[in-house]
Formats: structure tokens, C-alpha cells, sequence
């Protein structure tokens, strides 16, 4: 038994495009969102070509769809979703330290995919984390460093700092930093990751330095690391025109599922991933009947 | 040398937003449609999932769509489109008779596609045809029957009651019918049409009459007719994730490619099928440099 029909990640128009028929539908359903500001949508002076809409600023479009959304009765969690397991006939999402459990989930993810440092993805779970609640622990009075690309990774650094011996914490895109003396700001943009007798050596464009273990911040997480097993076209997530990823009861839409990046894309793509959510979970439910 | 760049064939949401990012684009374009009030977008009383409109009606939301084409400066030509030939590089699109021609094509036709009677198809150009002022010559005072299902047969009929010896009028759905003395209101609901010796023998619920010629009207012209050798997937337009359909530069968008019948899908289709034309239009131009 799960708890919500329909995980939605993501905060822009597909999410809540989604959200709406899937309510309308009668399903259940939660957007993860890292923040609506995150969305390419906002960045937007003027938008000519949304249909109903004419001149209308990405910001005051995104505020018009995600009130819509939430008035309609969507629950929205701030948090950035960091992986979604297979269980029983659905889906648990990791959002922070908290876990959602949905029938079926919707990945709305937007078109910038984080580019992974050399190493990384072959490292994680080996002395290189995304989550400084979950992995903290295995480096218990251990040096460690911090890599951030947001401000969600000061929360981390700060649970880290009463945890390890030392927190190094290095930026890897401009963010508020934290403010505690544990952690000890270091220059230098990170450039690799590689395993050593020590355990990983981290290369900078101002040096290199070996830890105990390094944990990676960023607001998003690449499709194929987030879902395992999940098929891409280049960087953007395999569909079908049901908005049907390789996973079943996995559905993509908007601009993680590739060109044109359009808001009326978008949106189109979200209410497609919705009616074909809810096909499939009347389908599952007769089957189990 | 194409007069247009693009000849968008519809009245609803996909048509509109096709029309806007297409002129967005640099390409021009001519929207042909029988009439805003011919989709079914208009019938919404109440539209709860477009994104960034809440509770909008069908018709409020239609006139936000279409004034804002045209405001862009998409010209709108009020017709039935007949036929599209292919014609050098482009196409022709047949409205009435007049002659659009353009580089590419997009079927925005909607989900009422139309039904055929029996014995219609085949006969089509043998005593059968659907354009008066075209084919009207060919039955001079001979006796023909018309059966319409909407008002723009009405014209049509007037024109052969000049031409012809007899013109009995026949409706397929309600309309406003012709006023003409000259013009028979004829009871019964046309069954089939068969070739016999004297011409064409139509069968109604209420009988039977043999004329030189039948004249059938409909808002809408099936799109394999429209456009011979387009494939179909069951009654839907096949079309890939770009829009485009088995015919090169001609694409289709919105409740003519298939479920779901939505606004938000319609209108994101309709915007792929602008970009992939600009982008199609594109590299042909540049082929041909």
C-alpha cells in the first residue's frame, strides 16, 4: 500500500502541468521541488508564445501555475530528491532524510543536469556521498570534505562538522556559505575525485588534498543515478509519446525529456504523463482486483 | 517559391500555439479554419488544467488563443480545406477555391474526424465529389442531390441550383438550412451511395432516388483524403516525438495524432510541430544554397 498515487519531481511547468490532471484524475499526488527559482522558466523577461497568456513574465507565469496547482489540492515538499528505489509495486523517493512512497513516479526534472567530477559516479557509496545525514556515520571522527554547488549543502556540512574531526568545505558554483567555525573554507575549484590508500585524493585547480570521504551537494541529481537502470537519449530521459520512460510506471516530461525547451512543451508533456499515470494505475489496480 | 513558409490547418489550441511559436520563429504563416466554434474546446464549460488560467470557459480560453495569433500577426483564412497536393518543394492547399501555397503543412485538424457513408470514398471524382463551384459544370441541367452537414454547404448548394436541373438537400447532422426556392428540402437520413446506370443512387432511411451527381459537405475532410498517402495509426494522424508525419515537412498536432483529447497537449504539440517546421525549413534552405 502506498501513500500517494503520484510523485512528481520537479518545479516547473511539466510539475505542475502534471500535477493539475493528475488531481483532475483523481490521483494522489506530492511535487518535490528544490524551489521553483531553480526552474529555467523564471529566468524569463517576456513570454510571447504561451497560448491564453501573452506577455507574461516566467516569474508571474510560474507563480499563476504553481498556486493553480496547489489550490487544486497538490501537496508540495521543498527538498531535493536524491533517489527513487523500486518497492513491492512502487516507488520510495529519498528527499532529504525523509522518503516518499508512491504507485508511480514522474520525473519533471528540467534540462540542467549536473555535470559529475571525474570519478565521482564510480566512487558513490565508496568514500563519495550525496548525503551528509545518511553516509555521515561511516566517517565518524574522520577527516572529511564538503563540495557544494548550493545551499543545501550547508545543512549537511554543519551535521558533518559535529560528526567527523574536520569539515573542508569547497564551492562548486556560487551559494550562501556557511557560517560556523567546524567548517574551514577552502579555496580552489574542485576538478577530480580518486580513490587513495587514505581514502580520496581531491584535485583542485589550487592543490590536491586526501580525506576520509567526500560528500557532493548540488540542487540536482543526474536521471541515471537518481532512478538506476533508467535509459537516456544523450543527456535527456528516453520516452515514448505517453511519456512512458523505460521503467514502468516511470514517467518523464518537460525539458528533462530533451528539445524543444518550451513552456507549452512542457506542459503539453506534463498532462500527457498524468493521463498516462493514471491509465496504468486503473490497470494495475483491475489486474490486482 | 513558396508564398508561405507554414499553412497550419485548424481552428483550436494546437493551431494557435503552432501559429504563435512559428511566427516566433521568423516563419509566416496562414491558420485555415472552418471555424473556432468547430473544436471541442469551445463545448468546455469550465477548464480547470491549463496551467496559468484557472476555471476558464472553452470560448474565453479560444479567443485568448486566437487573438493573441493573430495579434502576433498570424493571418487567419476562413474555409474548409480540401485537398493538399504536393507541389515542387511544397505544398498546395486547396480552401474553397482558392489556392494556398506554402513550404510545409501542419494538420491541426482536430478529433472529428469524419465518417464516410458507404460507397463514398470510391465514387469520389465518378459522381461523387465534395466542392460545388469545382465540380458543378459536370452535371449542367442534370439532377443533383447535396447532403451537408454544416452551414458551408449551404453556398455550395445555391451555386448548383443555378447550374443544375434539380438540387435535393439532404442533412447529415444539424445547421442552419438553404432558404432557396430553387432548393428541395429533402426528408431522410442518407444511408450509402452506389454507382447504377443513370448515376448515383442514394439510399436514405426513407427511400431511395437516383441522381447525376451527389455533392457531399462536411466541415472537415478525412485526413488520408486530404492528403493521400499520409499514414494513420487506427483514425489518428502517426506522428513521431517531433510532430512530423510520414510526409516530409508536414506535421500534425493537437486531438488529430490521438489521445489524450487535452488542451495542455494539444497546445505543446502544436508547439514542437512550429519548431520542428523552423528547423526542417531550415536545413532545406540551406541544402539548396
Amino acid at each position: 500500500m502506498n501513500n500517494l498515487d503520484l510523485v512528481i519531481i520537479g518545479g516547473g511547468p511539466a510539475a505542475w502541468s502534471c500535477a493539475m490532471t493528475a488531481i483532475n484524475r483523481s490521483l494522489t499526488c506530492t511535487v518535490v521541488t528544490a524551489g521553483t527559482q531553480r526552474s529555467g522558466m523564471v529566468k524569463a523577461h517576456m513570454i510571447t508564445n504561451y497560448p491564453g497568456l501573452p506577455n507574461i513574465s516566467g516569474d508571474e507565469l510560474m507563480e499563476k501555475m504553481r498556486s493553480q496547482a496547489v489550490e487544486m489540492g497538490c501537496t508540495v515538499m521543498e527538498g531535493n530528491a536524491r533517489q527513487i528505489m523500486p518497492a513491492g509495486n512502487g516507488f520510495m523517493t529519498l528527499v532529504g532524510n525523509d522518503i516518499l512512497q508512491s504507485s508511480a513516479v514522474v520525473l519533471a526534472l528540467g534540462a540542467a543536469m549536473p555535470k559529475l567530477l571525474p570519478g565521482e559516479s564510480d566512487l558513490l557509496g565508496h568514500g563519495v556521498s550525496w548525503c551528509g545525514t545518511c553516509d555521515g556515520m561511516f566517517y565518524r571522527k574522520k577527516p572529511v570534505a564538503v563540495l557544494s554547488a548550493w545551499e543545501g549543502g550547508v545543512e549537511d556540512a554543519e551535521f558533518l562538522a559535529g560528526v567527523c574531526s574536520s569539515v573542508d568545505y569547497y564551492t562548486l558554483a556560487k551559494h550562501t556559505l556557511p557560517e560556523d567555525e567546524r567548517i574551514a573554507m577552502k579555496p580552489g575549484k574542485p576538478l577530480s575525485l580518486e580513490k587513495c590508500e587514505e581514502g580520496i585524493r581531491l584535485k583542485t585547480d589550487a592543490g590536491e588534498a586526501v580525506y576520509a570521504g567526500v560528500f557532493v551537494f548540488r540542487p540536482a541529481v543526474a536521471p541515471g543515478t537518481l532512478l538506476p537502470g533508467l535509459e537516456l537519449d544523450g543527456s535527456a530521459i528516453r520516452v515514448d509519446r505517453r511519456m512512458a520512460t523505460s521503467i514502468p510506471r516511470v514517467y518523464a516530461c518537460g525539458d528533462c525529456t530533451g528539445q524543444p525547451l518550451q513552456i507549452a512543451k512542457a506542459v503539453g508533456e506534463g498532462n500527457i504523463a498524468a493521463i498516462s499515470a493514471a491509465a496504468d494505475l486503473a490497470a494495475l489496480k483491475k489486474g490486482n482486483a
